[in-house]
């Protein structure tokens, strides 16, 4: 059995399979629709996401399956205090597959270490969102026809967008990705990711305050949105969140064959004048979405005929020796959850909490 | 392709065609229990409503197709300020046919005309909510046996009952339909319906106060629920609102084939045991509105084989020049949406918002 | 037709037969991945319950039926103030079968007495919970091969845990059980249930607050959660909390064959140490409980073909002459509902409202 947890689950050559199964199903739909059938997913989500969810539930129909589940905590068990892994066990009985989408970051881990069906991280907090990367991938994929060899922008708020991270982490195992990182120094891309993923692998990046100047260099544009909230300073905000909003006017720098792509939702970051522009393609980015997540159910419905339960890898395991201070991190609210860490891949001097991978302090 | 927003989107003649697909579907439901397989219904309510939701629902399971969607403002990315004309491209790529139901008047025709699958309005604040009036019409239609030569009495709130509206505004295009109009002083029926609509069809109408003394002359008794919120003065709703509830004793003086409907839910204004009389239609009104919800999803997805987009009918359209002020009209929450506005279509001095229908400041 | 509000509502051989149908369904799903085509299952869940509410869904898919409904009051026309009667005349047209969960004691009686569809009682405040008793008996009979000649211990909440009170009154109507009553006084097992369920019925008890001690004896363990808020004296709650939390070193007293169930969720009162033990059918209790929903709502549909109405035993009812005092009761709610009361089944002297079953003063 395999879940998908953080998008380096797979191997490049298993992303690879899921996207041309992906392809396959967008040539194919017919073969597809009922290959699910007498499936059931469970959609957990205990935060508000219509968009995933309801790219999820889609994904299973569209293969001839059932949905079960809810969408949001309120309508859960969780407000009785049941622990992720017993709402795990418990749904394992009811469904084939989950998809997880929580504000608490492993839970998702601790989940897929419980079910003895696969589980899909639809999202963890500001932690992990792999099937987000899928759907960048595949959309990429489509547009450009390769994943090597690009120059990949990414604009708005580099700090804590999870989706841009992960992108960043993905394209880390392909070849020639070169970064533009463009934000307000408000929201540049966290030294950890600099660090542990461009630096470590050796992909040459820039960083930098100024989008229109940056399209001209770019095959993909990845925008996503800059939250006044993420501001100290309401001023600072004022003067900087024009530069940051994608319009007509500043897009006509870009190359004739630079893709944009958007996370959503959109609130004003992307002019809706740019909805028409075939360069557009953050909604095409929406169906792809729907059929990479088809592929993964696929995928690992296949590989749930091997019923041996998910384990952590138990190399470099240190137990219950250091408390992870996350405050969003599963293990400070599960029942009876050991404090798991291990050294980071990258650098081995820095031990990380297994499930919400922030450094703990030795 | 074609949406439903408004009853009058579809001519007497279409509406009779959907009536009687609807009547086909009662006597041969087999015929049609897979006629939706593979295709997937999305249930986009903004505000709580079982009754229309689950009716949605269960027409498209009876069909033999999927539904996803969600139930509240609160489960779906509304919380993070998307716009409807976002929504509606998102699920294009999720769904085959959209239903929504909004407090945002105008949102579902922002909707169809951004989505690329068609939109059922299932009800945009106290605006317009169409497939009700179909399930009354059908009602009428089945227990009458016709639509034309008929005295309808409408009873309680006619002020803001937009079931009421809707169904003079659909019996204005059939012959001889007598109106009456009862209801307390603080809920008459707005003068802009009776203009436009009553009068500008030469209906013939009659207002009053007096339910007992109405019935005897009714075919058809609409009724809906008088609320004490609509009343400044609290005495004065306790003084009437017994009035207006229909009981068993009340109701002797109506004709032997007098028919009761109401959009419900009801509270307490007709007596539980009137439920009984076979001349109470309001339950058999709830399965109407499914059986005539399958025929126009039938209809809406054969029409969709066309992909040309829904557009604004461009006759008379004024942009930008004059603003909206109905404080619910999706122009004041929508994002690079235009001011559009356009001659009434019975006056034409008076400009209406083409989203909301309000007057609009010349 | 029939509703299953109740467990008494079916005698101890139909129960058989439901569990033998679920035994069957174990054996071979396949031939039971269709019988439900076509049907369509409404999930009315006026309160959030996951695992009640996805073990009826997951149920129905698993017959290749449909499922619509809601999981919170928020969601539904409950919020407008519609009577249960009227949603279940509603609803008859939506769906063949309705699963209701709800905080008001007696709402499924009444929601059955109006409906022309099945109703299944899916707990209603602290009342009634039948299709857990279902899952409990099916899981008992699998893992001990009886239902007769078993000591059961029930530990933890007594006093309010109305899983324990349908599970002693079903066990009421088997041979040979000895029933053991572990609790704190403050959570002893309410005198009604001692008297008018044990002592009736002649089956031998007894109350202990000590588990550990109470362990060799049994055949099998109920435990249930000990609530903080349960008790007036917070001390009490600390002195007390941990002599009813089962580990692993407490359970060595246990026989090599008692079985542990549980309702879930459990909070901290089963350890999760002891949930890899054979012993620990918890989690299988919950695969037993979708079998035998299962087997219920297929039962419930083919009783259905004969359309006769649900009615109330009409046997010694007396009509509106003794109100119900109970706040939670449907009586206290429910538009132009009768007060109704019976004489207890087991003490003629005792009058009991029909819908709550709470004593009615005479």
């Amino acid at each position: 059995m395999k879940s998908l947890i953080d998008i380096t689950d797979f191997s490049v050559k298993e992303i690879d399979e899921l996207l041309n199964t992906a392809l396959d199903i967008i040539a194919h739909p017919k073969k597809y629709s009922k290959k699910c059938k007498g499936k059931i997913l469970a959609t957990l989500f205990y935060e508000p996401s219509t968009r995933t969810r309801l790219s999820f539930e889609s994904a299973m129909h569209e293969l001839g399956g059932s949905v079960i589940g809810f969408s949001s905590a309120d309508s859960s068990s969780a407000s009785k205090g049941e622990s992720f892994a017993d709402t795990a066990k418990v749904i394992s009985n009811y469904a084939h597959v989950i998809a997880m989408r929580t504000p608490i970051e492993g839970a998702p881990l601790v989940a897929s270490l419980n079910a003895s069906i696969p589980v899909i991280n639809a999202g963890d907090g500001g932690h992990l969102h792999p099937t987000q990367t899928l759907a960048d991938l595949l959309t990429i994929k489509r547009e450009k026809g390769r994943l090597n060899n690009l120059t990949v922008g990414f604009c708005g708020d580099l700090k804590y967008g999870r989706t841009v991270h992960s992108l960043i982490s993905a394209f880390s195992r392909y070849e020639n990705i070169n970064i533009v990182l463009i934000s307000p120094k408000e929201l540049k891309l966290p030294s950890y990711v600099k660090h542990d993923v461009l630096e470590k692998n050796n992909m040459p990046y820039e960083e930098t305050t100024d989008l229109e100047n940056s399209l001209p260099k770019l095959d993909v544009l990845y925008m996503t949105r800059v939250q006044q909230e993420r501001f100290a300073d309401k001023d600072e905000y004022e003067k900087l969140k024009n530069s940051y909003i994608l319009t007509k006017e500043k897009f006509e720098k870009a190359k004739k064959d630079t893709i944009i792509l958007h996370p959503l939702p959109r609130v004003n970051e992307i002019s809706v004048k740019l909805d028409e522009d075939e360069r557009a393609c953050y909604f095409k980015q929406v169906a792809n979405g729907k059929y990479v997540r088809m592929a993964l159910i696929l995928k690992l419905l296949t590989l749930a005929k091997d019923k041996t339960k998910c384990t952590l890898n138990k190399e470099g395991l240190i137990y219950n020796q250091h408390k992870c201070t996350n405050p969003k991190c599963i293990t400070k609210t599960e029942q009876e959850l050991d404090n798991v860490c291990k050294p980071s891949k990258t650098d081995g001097d820095v031990l990380r909490c297994v499930y919400c991978d922030k450094k703990v302090n030795k």
